[in-house]
């Protein structure tokens, strides 16, 4: 394959990055074994690209309530519910790691409603979808709710404020067109032995 | 009115807030005149608020082919299409100022169609629009048609990512329910003499 | 602002109107200091202009168990989720002149849900916008759920019916592309000394 | 059949009704062989149904470059567009009679896009579903299409306050449940011989 | 009227069809007084005739706890709610005759939720058609509040089978433009004495 | 994983099965590995199991000018736009099978207008899920577009049959919450080598 990782606006190299934005990108291809897309395109505007990941850290390197393979799913089920091509595809094998389940991804992104999860995360991809689609009619009787599943009022910012993260993540990479790395559709699929 | 800033999560008081962040509070505070109840109720997480102010001014501050003004009007058709009651009445103030123009929030907060706008600023905010709420069919055919109007690519990722960052922004708002402070409403209303 | 009253359809001159229509338009002026331009727009079809008029009468003037404020609410909640420029502009003038409140239309216009409303007012307000949006699903569980709050069943023909009304008044006005005069934008924002 | 003609509200008898009210159901009847539940039941309110049929024959039985029949199509178009039970059998019987065709109001209701109309008709149809269902997006490239088919702007006023009208008629029948007479089901479906 | 009973794609001429689906025509042809063109219309491919008719079958011909008429009423329901042409006026027909109702069928077409119907058969209403346009969403909760009206689970599987087939059918009807039979308009609107 | 394969409606065992059908399954289990779920749920309604195959047969394994693989990806896209967790995993296996592409079933269940397909099999999907989500306002202009991509009327057909024909197939797999067996997750991720 040798598709562009976007296709509408230009994709910096890496050896004219500025140093801290190049650093991030060479350990995450440490880690992975290739740069995610996300970064070298975001990467062409560096300021917002600092901002996105700073905002990404805060809410996904955090202590919280949530696991992190139901941080993922709130981004794989917001994102489906968008039809964010790069953030499925990304974020499926990245719930899929950390989940340490080869099948959860796909079913969260065609139907949360119908997949091998708990009630509790059901009624957290419920509230997260809300978010993502109808935030508006979000009304304080969501909250006991989600408390009655063991959420606190901590966890219950993390889902909504995850799912507007993405919201903008989806909308940016829709934008830009952004194309996930070949390597993301394998990725967890076959445990490892 | 003593209605509180916000009704479902915390509001910290400005003492006991991160050095960094009470700085930006006063500075506002000292401009404006009041505190933007934005900042209290994102400044509950302070990794967070440094983030999403680090986004809004890399987009907001930046030199850009679109105005100030048209920026603001990004904010406010959006932020009615999501129904963010907060961004809408806050902004729509800021737009006023900035337009020098009294009417121009309330028009394009109803219905941005029918707004006292150039053409070219309709189909900015009819793209703006798209971004917001259908970024998934976003195509190539977009492109051409704001070039058309004298739009760079530069400007149309402007138009896309201020879109993007109040997607984000307006579920934010809506989680909290934050409220937007009284001295919006009357805001540029009455041009100064 | 030298701004036509309505762009698609002809105003005629107010000294060529029919009596009746233009003595109640300089009643109007009379009070208010201008013509607002529903009546001017509205009287090119004479006879479509007493009926809307009488139609309008017969319910805002009635004695009903709904306050005058409250059943302008329903014109701002219903006009705004049809984004009718002129009505929502218009009525939340005289909204914030009836309720004496300079906040409460830009709220109910924006979402009622997060206004500063009683109960009361919000159930009134989730039944208009379903007779707005949605009139086909109107069931007989719709109304105990409204006696609960207090409505009498001749409230709720009001309620409805406003609502009815302004489905009317809102499409004609999308159809003329009226115009709001420029003194409602201003009208109860400073509550008089 | 021994149901109500309408289950929530109370029907006046007619000979309580005020003078012209009666007056006028008694004309109906004489010409129709029956009182139609719309008189009966809108006449619970008189001021009310005394504005309603204003309305109502300054635009269908004025002069118009639109026939009867089309007028009526577009009632049962934009009605069945927002299913309502009452004006879609009633004005479909109408329709058949005035269009002397038993088949076309049943194709209007499903579908009008699939109906035995002429071009001119369904895009008179297309324009009055636009004002019933979104009225917010008419926009001045609307016109011109509809000129293209030899509507006047008189013609085009009548196609969007005959669908405005019927905005506010089909939601007080769905508020009411008014409930079509039995007659109207047959009504113009054999030709006469 | 002498329209052609689809326009899109060819229709076979009855003594060139096979056999089997020449006797199956010959035979409606005898007990109707005329051949629906739903039958001529899909002949056109063979396999696929015989695999519909096959699935009707095995629907509509079962022993159910649905009576034939409660079988049509889902059919009509679910085909007013994706505008079919042909299945609205085809079955409205089949159900006025197997209901005995003149009424019915327009009622049902309109808005089922205000049509003479049974709370028992507006709950399998209520679940037909969200299986026609909402399937994803279908839970198991629905099932429990459908056997509380004494459906079985093989009834609740009829009445989304019903729906699942005519999803089919309405859309083939919808993609050839099929027309109905001018007989059907009328067929068991006068109970015959 | 010992997840029953449905589980609202009872499986039964392949050895008390007809002859005809667990030949059939059997054949499948031979050729695949495993028997899919679909074959095992649905044989609980042995006539419509027969109807159900005999028809998908018609369409998937006749001469067509449609590839194999792109009558899949009709199958997926649609089956997405419906949100069936079965026909996307399933299919979407079948797919990549066919195509000997292990990205295209993802990518083209997530944003079929992002997947890597041809402008051609791109206006295949467009009409595809116009079919699936609004037959309603297929139109005769939709039939050039086509042509230009070079479908044959023949090829337009199969393309909506398809399309109908899991609307149907959607709607009984989310009514009986099937479920894909696991090793459709894997299938033609790799290419065998």
């Amino acid at each position: 394959m040798t598709q562009p990782v976007a296709k509408r606006f230009p994709t910096p190299s890496i050896d004219r990055l500025p140093d801290d934005i190049r650093t991030r990108l060479l350990a995450v291809q440490e880690k992975s074994g290739f740069v995610p897309n996300v970064f070298l395109t975001l990467a062409y505007r560096p300021d917002e690209f600092r901002a996105f990941f700073a905002y990404h850290d805060a809410l996904m390197d955090r202590d919280s309530g949530l696991t992190k393979a139901e941080r993922e799913m709130i981004i794989v089920a917001t994102s489906a519910a968008n039809q964010c091509h790069y953030c499925v595809i990304a974020h499926g094998a990245i719930l899929r790691v950390y989940a340490k389940n080869p099948l959860i991804a796909d079913q969260v992104a065609v139907n949360y409603r119908k997949a091998d999860l708990s009630p509790r995360q059901k009624a957290m991809l419920d509230f997260a979808v809300k978010v993502a689609l109808h935030s508006h009619s979000i009304n304080d009787a969501d909250f006991p709710q989600l408390r009655e599943h063991g959420f606190s009022d901590e966890d219950i910012w993390d889902i909504g404020a995850i799912a507007a993260l993405f919201a903008l993540s989806n909308r940016m990479a829709n934008l830009i067109n952004m194309r996930p790395n070949d390597e993301f559709y394998v990725l967890g699929r076959v445990p490892k032995s």
